[in-house]
This record gives structure tokens, sequence and C-alpha cells, in this order.
């Protein structure tokens, strides 16, 4: 199979019906079809061969589902870079993939001539925003409108479909290869293992086409003979907007948009009853934005999705059934029907059910490697397993429970705390909206538990209020011993807390806060 | 993905679920997993290699289920032989597929002796009956006993799943090559295209397993996390009970059993109400049929697929919403996902929509190709699209009209006749229980139209009631210009009506009544 396949499909058995709606443009799937041929033979003509990388570096738009889609027609590999990256990063991923094509919007056209001087692949800049087109930059709609369809070069299977940098929360980006084969049997393994999304719905695209989970979600709707609605980016009042005129079904938001979409006064008076299902992941959520969420929002089948890019990205679910459960709520659901899901030891034996260990994967939505990156590739998947660096444990029922990133997991006076089990209790917490916790070096415990908080606009805490809440919750050892607060967190460009980042922050700004500990041979409150 | 995959993931998220159940004998997935590791082993203790084929030649029971999935688990390939063959077609299937070991039911036990002594590449069979075991035959259970399961050798993918002889229609049989690949992207793929089956439901299997459709509704039912219940064959009161007994949710039938079911007086009293899906094909359905069926079944969802056991098999789907479309009923429905679909002239290029043409299909479900025979394969697979030797047109929605097989169209005076459309003509007659129309050699016309009948029990009616009937329906040069009536149609194992055989039955008996026609300047009535 390949991606344009069920462009293909759509058009034979339903040509009339919306592919696309973007503010007030909307495209049938026969128009879709029509213009992603001409597309492809436009970048053909740009001198794009067969196998080479066009990139695109914008915002959602219905253009975003047409590049998508025309790239593998003409031949050609896909990279959508993360618009959330610093210049240098983007250009970095460009480089590194060695684009020859780059599509911007509106937004990015002012970097485009920078970009290109950077990056000496690239021969041709494409502009696909609606605003004035910058000069020696190509213009979409001139190049549709002057080309003529060629036939879809029906690359498929598995060749490369595209290259998706991630890694923003840790060293430097990798690109992972993605075959057409990988994305399919993500999403059509998703579509059978439970009922996920709208079958000829109308799909909201609000969290950014270049990360993995909206792309499977374009590539789900696609294989349901889904509409795709498009918002720039996210904003509550822009997705609750979208939601009442497009009569959105489905619609994939992380935890925290989830949370500022509930909260935000800007949707207090929005209908949004069109919506059947709401698909959240790429990062955990609270049980209280959760449970928020779904006494704001009653009619709609919670969906979660938990994976990553190398993955193509779900390998769990929890699904609309599940959530009825209180127990599975804080659980990542179960295996997918196309991903073999395991908790191994270091060694790579699977551990017994209940204890922690690291979720492994196998199957056909592996990626193929990342790109350029042999030696880190074979780090990752080692005996066909993808390693995915995820601590969890599975229990009896094949109910998967994501404890932290390996990584993240803080070691304090020997004992193994979960970061995402100490964010759980402080986030119950009703003055707190968003928080972090992380080790950070300590001269007795070798690590100690802080907690980075940012709380609910106009309120106040202590440090010690916090704790004590925290020890009511969970045991001693795990409660935080410091505490600070902040008014955001440092975010990845997928809306991931870059820990990281607050790590360095505090060893830069707080080593001196080391002395303030007031118990060290008991870790309780500091503030 | 392998087949076994699903087994795995069962084991892992409800190893408790029961798995099969055959009259008394209930399985949980977890017993099922078992049984096929130690069935495995001691298929690989009796000396079967990778890549070896293994056949069964029994009626269907839940040891079928652990068959299908003990062969590829230990690296083998099964063949799943038609019971309703003569013994000389088996032997011959046996012997070109080279099957190493055989396993046979009661009902096949007293041939196994000659079958092995005809097929020298068979070095053991096994019993997997119900009775006593005959002398010099492995006894299914006493293998899985005596066995240490064995890890799944995990075969899966490109790699050969099983040969599937079919072709009773025409000629020699064909084996047709399926791999994990072709088997699984069909079943994933239908799942996609629709609400076909019923998930976590409680599937029976009444239609014989060997056959490309009811081994598509095995595999379905196992990615979708259902249990399998079976019968041996088909009786409409034997189907009847074990819908009651078992709660079944999901049931696929050929059209002929569908009638039975229905007009049956054994099942009047049945209580069916658990009933949800009833899916059917294998051949075309007559309108007046699948109307008493919904009337007799209101709660059903009726699901028509139409395939090939060389597409494995479904290509095309009507779902129970289209069933409410009466225009739609006579159709085959739309594409599935995964799967191409195209009516095509005798060069292969695409038709217009309306026009009759061929049947072709691309896509990760057309067959490896056929058992050792090179130039068959070739020659049904052109340009990697499988030509199904179906005429059939397209309308300008994407619904699938099936007109008649290529061979069975019918060409009288010039005009090209479609069998199918005479047949669901006849078939709208109270008194007509069957119908098959052929094309008989005729001095005049060449070939003219002549319909077989089986009446319901009881009745009588003359041949010129009948094309008066029929005048009333369809243009003249369609009409039957000849009539016979038999009482029972020769059927294909799968249930097929073998026009092939009826033809040769009316040139060696009817050759005579070529003087009987009244008026060949004008085909009319003619019994």
């Amino acid at each position: 199979m390949q991606m344009t396949m069920a462009l293909h499909r759509a058009v034979q058995l339903y040509p009339d019906r919306t592919a696309t709606v973007f503010d007030e443009r909307t495209r049938s799937y026969r128009e879709s079809l029509d213009r992603v041929a001409r597309l492809a033979s436009a970048l053909r003509s740009l001198g794009v061969q067969s196998g080479d990388r066009v990139a695109i570096l914008a915002f959602n738009s219905d253009r975003y589902h047409e590049y998508l889609l025309a790239v593998p027609w003409t031949g050609a590999v896909v990279v959508p870079v993360n618009i959330r990256w610093s210049q240098s990063e983007i250009g970095y991923s460009l480089r590194e993939s060695d684009a020859r094509v780059l599509l911007v919007d509106d937004a990015f056209a002012p970097i485009a001539a920078a970009l290109k001087a950077d990056c000496t692949g690239i021969t041709s800049v494409i502009f696909c925003g609606d605003g004035e087109r910058p000069v020696g930059l190509h213009d979409y709609e001139e190049l549709i409108a002057g080309a003529d369809p060629i036939p879809d070069t029906r690359r498929g299977g598995d060749d490369l479909y595209g290259v998706f940098y991630t890694g923003g929360t840790t060293g430097l980006p990798k690109g992972v290869m993605l075959s057409h084969a990988n994305v399919l049997a993500s999403s059509t393994g998703v579509i059978v293992a439970g009922d996920v999304a709208t079958r000829a719905g109308r799909t909201l695209h609000a969290a950014p086409l270049f990360h993995g989970a909206g792309l499977a979600m374009w590539s789900i709707g696609l294989l349901l003979g889904s509409t795709h609605a498009f918002v720039p980016s996210f904003t509550p009042a822009g997705v609750a907007r979208a939601i009442e005129q497009h009569g959105i079904t489905d619609v994939l938001l992380v935890p925290t948009m989830i949370q500022m979409l509930i909260d935000s006064p800007d949707t207090a008076d929005a209908d949004l009853t069109s919506l059947r299902r709401l698909q959240y992941g790429a990062s955990a959520i609270s049980e209280a934005v959760l449970d928020r969420a779904r006494n704001a929002l009653p009619g709609v089948g919670f969906v979660q999705a938990y994976g990553m890019t190398e993955l193509a990205p779900a390998i769990s679910l929890l699904t609309p059934e599940d959530h009825d459960q209180p127990h599975l709520r804080r659980s990542a659901g179960r295996a997918v029907a196309h991903a073999e899901v395991r908790i191994v030891d270091s060694a790579g034996q699977e551990v017994p059910r209940g204890a922690v260990g690291e979720v492994a994967v196998r199957g056909d939505s592996v990626m193929i490697g990342y790109w350029n990156r042999p030696e880190d590739t074979a780090a990752a998947i080692r005996d066909g397993w993808m390693h995915t660096g995820d601590a969890a444990y599975m229990d009896e029922a094949g109910v998967l429970y994501i404890v932290d990133r390996i990584k993240d997991m803080i070691i304090t006076g020997g004992e193994n705390v979960f970061s995402a089990e100490v964010e759980n209790a402080l986030a119950k917490h009703e003055r707190v909206a968003t928080c972090a916790v992380i080790g950070v070096p300590d001269t007795r415990w070798g690590e100690r538990v802080h907690a980075v908080v940012v709380l609910t606009s106009g309120t106040t805490i202590t440090p010690s209020e916090l704790t004590d809440f925290c020890r009511q919750r969970i045991a001693n050892y795990k409660v935080p011993r410091s505490v600070s607060f902040t008014d955001s967190m440092p975010l990845s460009g997928a809306g991931k807390i870059l820990k990281r980042e607050l790590r360095q922050q505090f060893i830069a700004s707080n080593a001196e806060y080391d002395d303030m500990l007031i118990d060290a041979t008991s870790p309780t409150t500091v503030g």
C-alpha cells in the first residue's frame, strides 16, 4: 500500500465529499487529487527526483495535506519540519536530510532566504502561504495552475515515506525514517484495535502536522474517508470556533491543549456537541485534567494513544470504554493490533507482570531507522525490538502503565521515584496548573525530588502546603524536597515539557539552594 | 505481521476469554496458545521443517483453528483441502502441493491410508477426529499432550502462509499461494472499510474453513478478539441451534445457506436475536432471497463481500447501511481499503464508468501466485493487476456491479447476455428455488440462453410460464429460449453452481432439443 492509495479510493467512491476545509476554502476529494497530481508535476519540473527530500516549514493548512500526498505521488520523501524549533535547529534538519525543495508559509517566508543560503542542497523554495509572495520564491498556486497532472508513481510499501525529526527533549534532533508500510500499519492497526475515530467524520487538525500524532490522525482520517479541517495552530478560541463552524467529530489534542480548551473563558459559550472523539497523547495527562475534561465534554469518547515517532506512532490505546473504568484512566491502555508490546529488563528479557522495565515494541510500524545514524538505529532497535526509553509496567490484564522516561527517573537515597507519579499527585491540587518533577543533584541523596510548578492564574501557595498535600497521597520518599515556581514551562515542538532544560536551569540558578534544605536526613519539605 | 500475532495479543490482553467453542468443548485463548505451541512442537517432531506443507482434510472444528495457527508457528505452510472434492481431486492437491503431513478427522480417516499410498510425500497422518483412532495414524490429543511447547518461529510478512486450492468451477484445481501479508492486508482492510464484523463478538464458522471466505472470517475474528464457534458443516438446524446456544453475533453464509436457513421448517422456532452481522458472498444472491432474509432477520446487519481466493479474498463490500438502499442491493458494493479495483478492457485499460469489462485488482492482498504454475500466474497477474475473470461495471459512485463470470457470458445473435441478470429475473418467481442460466450451442444464434431450474418442493410450472414471467422483467433477447428442470445443481466445494458441468450435461443429453425450438427467428419460448 502507499499513502496516496486512500486518495485514489476516495475519488473512486466519494469524489464530491469535502476533502479539506481551511477557513472558507473548501476542496472536494476530486479537486484534492487533481491538485496533488499537479503539485507533484510541478515538483518534478523543479528537479525533484525519486527519493529526493522535499521539506515543509509551515503551520497547518489544507496545503499541508496536499504536500503530504504530492511528494510521494512524485516519488519523493516528505520532511515535515518542526515549526517550534530555532532557526539553527531548523537549518540542521534541512541540511542533515539534504532537502532539495522547501515549502514555507507566511510565517516562515522571512527566513527562507537565510535557510536556503545555509542549506546548499535546497534548489527551490515554494511559498505556500496566503499573503504576498516574497521575491525569489515560487508561488504554490501558480505552480499548480501551470502544471499538467502526472500519474502517481505509487511509491509505497517499504519505500521511505518521510523523515520526521524528533528528539527535541534530549540532544540533537534525529531523523526518524518511516516507510509507507510503517505509517499504514499503524493507522490500520489503530482502527482495528478499537472504535477510536469516526468513519467518514470531520477531523480537526489543531495539533501540528509535523508531529507523529498529527500525521497519524491525518492518515487515519484519510483511510476512514473523513473531511480534514485545519487551524494553523492551537488556540482555545480557534479550536472551539472550528468545531462549531465545521461540525467537527474528531480532534487530537495534547494534554496542555485540553486543559486550555476547557479552562479558557473564550470557549465557555462554544457549542462543542458535534464532537464524538477526542484523541490525546504525546505526554501524560493528569487525572485531574482528564476528569475535568470528561465532565466538560460529556458526549465525547476520549481516546488516549501512547507511542513515539519511531513507532509511527501509537502502540497502545485507552479506548472510550476504558475511560469509564477509573482504575484504567491512569494507564496508557492496551497494545494496538499491529504491534507487540513488552516490558523488558536491560538485557532485553521480559520482566514479570507488575515489574517496572523498559517498553519494547516489535511489528510493522517500527521505523526503518534514524536517517544517517546507523549506530543510533542499532542502539534503539535490538533483535527487531524498538527500545522506547520509557519506563513502564504491565498488569495481568495487559494494561500498560507508563511511569516515566527512563532518563527522567529519579534515584534518591537508593529509591526509584517516577516523576509522573509525583506530578500526578501535585496536579490534583486545585491551584496547580502545570508541574514538572525532576531529579536535581543532591550531595547527600545523590538526587533529590524537585518540583517546578505553574500556579493557576492569580493564586499563591507555599512550598510546604504543596508538599504536605503530596504527603497525603504518595510515599514520603517521593514527596518533593524542594519546589520552585515559574510562569511557564519550556516546551518542545510537540508541546512536551523539556525536563532537560528545567534541570539545566535549576543547576545554573539554584545550586546555592542546596544549603537551604532543612532536614537532610529524612527528605521532607523545603522551599 | 504474522497470522499468530493476534493470538499472542489475545493472550496478553484477554487470556481467559473463550477462544474456541465446539459443542461442549470450550478453550480460552491462554489454552489455545498453549495447545498451538505444543501442536507446533509435535509437527516438528514428525519432521516438519520450515516451508513444508501440512495439509488438513476435515470438517470445521476447534482443532481446525489450532491447525491454522500451529502450522505457521512451527514455520510450515497450511494446505486446507476441499472436503467436497472426489478422492482423486483430493489426492491431486496433496500430491501437487507435496504435503508432508496430513490431518484427517473422523469423516476422512477411512481414506487416509489410500491417500498416503497415493501421495508418497506424506510421511505422517494425524487423526484429529473425536472417534476411535484408526491404526497407523497419530492421535492429535496424544501428540499435544506429549509435546513440550516451542517458541513461535514468527514466520510472517511475505512468507507463504498457505496454499489454497481453487478453481473447482473450471479445469484442474490451482493452488493459490497466499502470504501472511496477503491475508492480513485483507482482514485489516475489510475492518477499516466498514463496520462489517463485531469487535470481541462470537463468530460462528458454518461455511467451510478451507474456503477463502471462511478463512477470512476466522482471521477477522482473531484480529477483533472474538470467540470462534464451529459447526462441522452447514445444516439449517445446526446453525440455528449454535446461534442460540452460543449467543452468536456474526455468521458467514453463502446465499444457498441463507435461503435454507430462513426457509427450513427446522429453524422456524429458533431464537436468532443475538445475531448482529450476517456476512455473505462466494456467489451472487438473488434479490428475492435477500429480501426474504432481511425480513426474517430484522435486527441483523447484512454484509456482502465480493472477491476470490486469489485476492485473500474480499475486495468489495456492501455494508449494512448500503443494504438499506434498494438500488445498491443488487451491487457488490464498494472497494475495500486495501485494494484498488478497476474495470478494464481486454488490453488492461480502464473502461468508462457504466461500461462492462473485467474486474482487475491491485494491492497487498493479491496472491503471490499459483503454486508451481508460473504461466497461469503470469496470465492472471499482469502489470501487478490480478485479472479476476469476472465481468462487471462500476457506476459513477464507485459501486461495483458484477454481471457474470466472463466465461459464463452468453453471446447470442451478437448480443451479450449476462447470466446473473437472467437468473435474478427467474429467481423472483416464487416457485423457483434455485436456477442457473447458461449459454448452449445453437446453430443459428451461436449460443442461446438456456435456464436450468430447481423448483420449490411440491410445485410445478411450465417453461412458457417461466419465460413469460421473465419477459416482463428483462429484454426479449435475454429471455431463456429453453428451460430444463432438475432436482439439484452440481455444486463446487464452496457451494457454487458448476456451470461448466451444467453445460456438459446439456450437451451430452439435450443435443436433440435444438430441433424443438419453436421460433428460431425471434428467440422466444421453448420447453
